[in-house]
């Protein structure tokens, strides 16, 4: 199994901008350094617990600063952008890294978010400008002439061996407005498409296997991570799209230290508690992804039940390297095998240390150890 | 007399994203290092001569690589963007510049820009688009409620403190689903706004008056400087802001070496050379642009007639340290004075060193040395 690195990024909403962005780069940094595989990077232009709103600029910064790492927006929102300007990004972002881009692509989930850009609050127009906006970008990514007239956006692609095209007749030199070519790196098809999903019979991941792009899972118990792969499956294979559980990404909360005891005090005195204390516990209740973990746990308990010990034994990887491989291990049995296990960062600014020896360990002693399909679901 | 850099950039058609890129970041690095005092970058989406459609990226990523210089945009083509993508994500890289972010806006020049977003290749749409944008930045920049219904965009912003909002509510706890604040690090006001001129009577440079934006000049000759100057202090002085020659700024092409002739064979051979036999010579003759540098140069030779040697002595600051002081005096006692002089970046990847050393004497021999404005026109 490989570890990846989801840097939503969970971060007090104190912090100041430089704080968030230097954070950033040190994970990137030490993500890059002790072997993570990718780096995926939110955009949330209005939460405060999420706040990094450009992750193309995270990407772009920590490009300069790191060699092997795959970078990824995930995912950006693509109702909240204008396509053309946003095929150009990516493919220009997607050429600095020469391979190690990749790009998730949503919808979005904050009625504030399209509030922002005059689209309904209650992100009716969400999904039909997402797929509308799609199909624009991977338009201009081919590079040849078209004119597109939509519900939403309009777009066209000129002809750029044309001569007496506004700004492109090359009769006074033959360099002179040559058209920049931002074809992605990976080819006019663009780069690796990657998409997320959070509920069971997740529209995303279904979307995700009709159009073959990466299935990325949310964990919210063994159930419902198997159910997104199902999910997922159905769809590709109904399409024609071969399926691997080797390219299956799923995001946890993770915190690794030499033992058990010493991994659970520093998780839950650290970020990770803070966090889910002010922020992950109450939008857990309200939205009842609690009940995935307590069906997995056979303890019997509630959600308002639900304590730090609860946390850290049964919703968090949570241990020593050891008995996070157990956990890992466990969970593929259950819920079927996955090829990369996606650490969620949290703001350690305050005590890095342990974090970072976390990160080590996972990428190190726990994901390398770990079978991607367990003998009974390969 | 500060120095600034100009990073359109220049950059040879048949070079990588990744090759644009590294450079960006040793031209920044290097001009941080030797003292300049600011770095705008350019966006062009379609123009492979300068081709970097997104300056944000280059500046985030040299934020974490310098610690004094400026930065800016220059510009941000308002069109090109949905405004309340852009209002937050400018005010979240000013942030994490904290004071070294400046905006330069614009309305694009290029049909083929507006073409790949849907808009008219005649630009007609260009200007308009541009005053819209800039009205709903600067409403979501005040964090304050509005509903706005435009001509060409919508957008909204909600009350952040209100009960029930669609994701504000924040019954379940005290922090969950607080708003993300990226106000500017200016302030609701926004950063300092800056704006280029090319042309005489530049309705750019008289928007800027009228608003006390900052003026910046691609210079074409004395009496054009002194015309852009003209104008945005009429308009500035109509609308009752103050103007201060110290904050104006005029954009040059210039190469220094330890002589004048060791800097004129590097010029002329080198990345400045090039660029203008393959690139700039034409365009320049296309739209009349040496007529300013004629008029100056005393010569009565045509724009036909414009070789290498009259670029090096008429059109660049070229020269030893020594000569070009005197140029730029020249220029001051001619056109009138100004603060910053800045310096075009050419793509100098094959050869670097001659160029960073230019980039060290204008910045600690060159621009130290000239007054910001001559007595005749103090």
């Amino acid at each position: 199994m490989k570890a990846g690195i989801f840097h939503v990024p969970y971060m007090r909403p104190e912090r100041k901008g430089k704080e968030t962005f230097d954070w950033s780069m040190r994970c990137a940094v030490e993500a890059d350094k002790v072997g993570f595989s990718d780096f995926m990077v939110g955009e949330h232009a209005t939460q405060a617990w999420e706040n990094v709103p450009s992750p193309e600029i995270v990407i772009g910064a920590a490009a300069y600063l790191t060699e092997r790492i795959r970078f990824a927006p995930m995912a950006h929102l693509l109702p909240l952008h204008l396509p053309g300007s946003l095929a150009i990004q990516i493919g220009w972002l997607s050429q600095v890294l020469e391979g190690r881009y990749f790009l998730g692509v949503g919808t979005g989930a904050y009625g504030r978010d399209a509030m922002l850009r005059g689209q309904p609050e209650d992100l009716s127009e969400a999904h039909p400008r997402t797929m509308e906006a799609l199909e624009v970008i991977r338009k201009i990514w081919k590079r040849e002439p078209f004119e597109f007239e939509g519900e939403f956006y309009e777009a066209a692609f000129p002809d750029v061996h044309a001569e007496g095209v506004p700004g492109v007749d090359s009769s006074e030199g033959e360099e002179v407005h040559t058209m920049s070519d931002f074809t992605p790196w990976d080819g006019p098809q663009g780069p690796e498409i990657a998409v997320t999903g959070l509920s069971r019979n997740s529209p995303s991941l279904k979307w995700a296997g009709e159009n073959g792009f990466t299935p990325i899972s949310f964990f919210g118990g063994s159930a419902l991570q198997s159910s997104h792969w199902d999910t997922y499956a159905a769809a590709a294979e109904a399409n024609g799209h071969q399926t691997d559980r080797a390219n299956f990404k799923v995001c946890r909360d993770i915190f690794i230290a030499d033992t058990d005891a010493e991994a659970k005090r520093r998780a839950v005195d650290g970020a990770l508690g803070y966090c889910w204390q002010k922020y992950l516990i109450p939008i857990y209740k309200r939205f009842g992804i609690f009940e995935g973990y307590l069906a997995d746990s056979g303890t019997g308990i509630t959600a308002g039940e639900v304590d730090m010990d609860f946390l850290a034994e049964h919703v968090w990887l949570c241990g020593s390297p050891e008995t996070v491989v157990k956990k890992l291990e466990d969970t593929v049995e259950r819920a079927g095998g996955f090829g990369t296990v996606c650490m969620n960062t949290h703001d350690s600014i305050d005590d890095p240390e342990p974090w970072f020896e976390s990160m080590r360990r996972l990428a190190t002693e726990v994901a390398p150890k770990v079978a991607i399909s367990a003998s009974t679901t390969a």
